[in-house]
């Protein structure tokens, strides 16, 4: 089944204690996209400046990723991001965002885009991720990523979104801003309690929490040594998640815990390199034997 | 099989963001022999005051704690600490430490107590537990706890300890500080290479790791949402495992990580209330169906 994204495209300069990379191909929708894309096609919706490389979109195309609702616009320039990482490679620090062509965002869904039944609004603001649901008509499964800005700026449009979606994507420090709670299992409940039907907590290193109405529990993070750039863990998380439950076409409790296993497994691989480096070498066999280990790794 | 834990017992007065408790049961051999004492029968040898309420005592000795080891010095006050926990329940500022009769601490072991074969050096100088280590005559699986002030201020008999223990037990701040490293995963192998045959790194709520020559793996923290007071819950967790190890008479791998998870479970219903609280209401039965709940967490 498809699974379409509409979110970010970026360039990316990322400092870690050891290396530094400048204007490498990052963004939201493309760690998702491409992580999404060992497990089902996906449908990319996003909007760059003529400073685009052209290789860059041949990248995605070359894994099913369909790019033709990335718009090049021309005389505008592509959204970048500078950020620096601390030693502990869990914090890092903005040092630079210019959003170019991308704060003029406004989504227009491909004809064909609009009958996606799986779409992911990646984080961006609550009011173009309404506007692309707006645009679609036959959305079976729903699920949209957030972060501290518009919990912060656009509250009410963010809770607006939130009663028409069926899964929240979010990180420990914006589960307890939006809250107030400093526990994450009150605080994850608490999120369910504003309309999505399930709510995932990312814990960066320590894994990810999923809670429902009937369910809680908590996956840990693939052990890896190779903690390279952490840039698009979250994304990628999401992609391989998302696109899991896509190609299983059901979004099953059962079927949900098993796609956050594969969508905690294909970040671990996102982290052992600059923007999509490792992910590049990586194929779906790696991932399931990956998927092995880990699951060896929780029986006891 | 019997296990002897050497350790503090202490009276502490604990603040937390929504109630206060002031001269409860605490210190990391009471913690650690509780927690035990659900798997296998306990040996506790400790040194308090004689403002220790002997009801104390008799709290130990009901779940077949052996606490003919714990000198009651006349004239001597008990170990007292003060906390004050930060709203995340993870961080907590330290604001008195009396160490009294405890900085004093020069164990002597029961005769009987030195043929111990399950041992488990609670967090205290590495010298005074080296001085255990001497006592002891037939150890057969020995195991450690440290702390930060003993990394910064004892570090050579702290290396020298670890070449002579099977296992060591330390929290996450602590495995980076020794070893200088900040990939847990790399942290946890280079202390493994300072001695020990297994470590096992603390993570609070975000559970454990376990590290051997052959074995890296994770379990995450049970995840409760009643988290009234997180003293103790390191030495609970080491209770839980070293009790299970010791009941089990055998630690092979796949007893390590069982008894990790037990570790882990009896941690979550230690924090659940101040002082042993929670673990005075709960029974085996009910470990073991926490235990079920979190395999069937980690299943899918």
């Amino acid at each position: 089944m498809p699974l379409l994204v509409v979110g970010s495209v970026a360039l990316d300069s990322v400092e870690t204690p050891t290396a530094k990379r400048d204007d490498i191909l990052g963004g939201s929708a493309v760690f998702f996209s491409y992580a999404a894309s060992y497990f089902t096609p996906v449908k990319l919706v996003s909007v760059v400046g003529d400073d685009w490389p052209h290789e860059h979109t041949e990248l995605l195309k070359e894994r099913n990723i369909d790019t033709s609702g990335l718009e090049v616009r021309p005389g505008a320039e592509t959204f970048r991001w500078r950020g620096k990482y601390q030693p502990n490679m869990n914090d890092r620090d903005t040092l630079e965002v210019h959003l170019n062509v991308f704060g003029e965002f406004d989504p227009v869904l491909p004809e064909e885009f609009r009958r996606s039944k799986f779409i992911f609004l990646a984080n961006g603001s609550p009011v173009v991720q309404a506007k692309v649901l707006d645009q679609v008509t036959d959305a079976q499964f729903t699920v949209a990523d957030t972060m501290d800005l518009w919990i912060r700026e656009q509250t009410d449009e963010l809770l607006a979104l939130l009663k028409r979606i069926d899964g929240l994507v979010l990180n420990d420090s914006e589960a307890k801003l939006l809250t107030g709670e400093e526990n994450l299992v009150l605080a994850g409940h608490q999120v369910r309690e504003m309309g999505p039907r399930f709510v995932v907590i990312k814990k960066g290193e320590h894994g990810a929490m999923f809670f429902s109405q009937h369910e809680t529990y908590v996956l840990p993070a693939y052990p890896t040594e190779d903690v390279i750039d952490p840039t698009g863990a979250g994304d990628s998380f999401a992609g391989g998640m998302m696109g899991f439950l896509a190609e299983q076409d059901n979004f099953e409790p059962v079927t949900l815990k098993r796609a956050m296993a594969y969508g905690i497994l294909v970040a671990s691989f996102n982290v052992e390199d600059f923007s999509l480096g490792r992910m590049q070498k990586i194929d779906r066999d790696e991932i399931e034997r990956r998927m092995e280990q880990y699951q060896k790794m929780l029986l006891f």
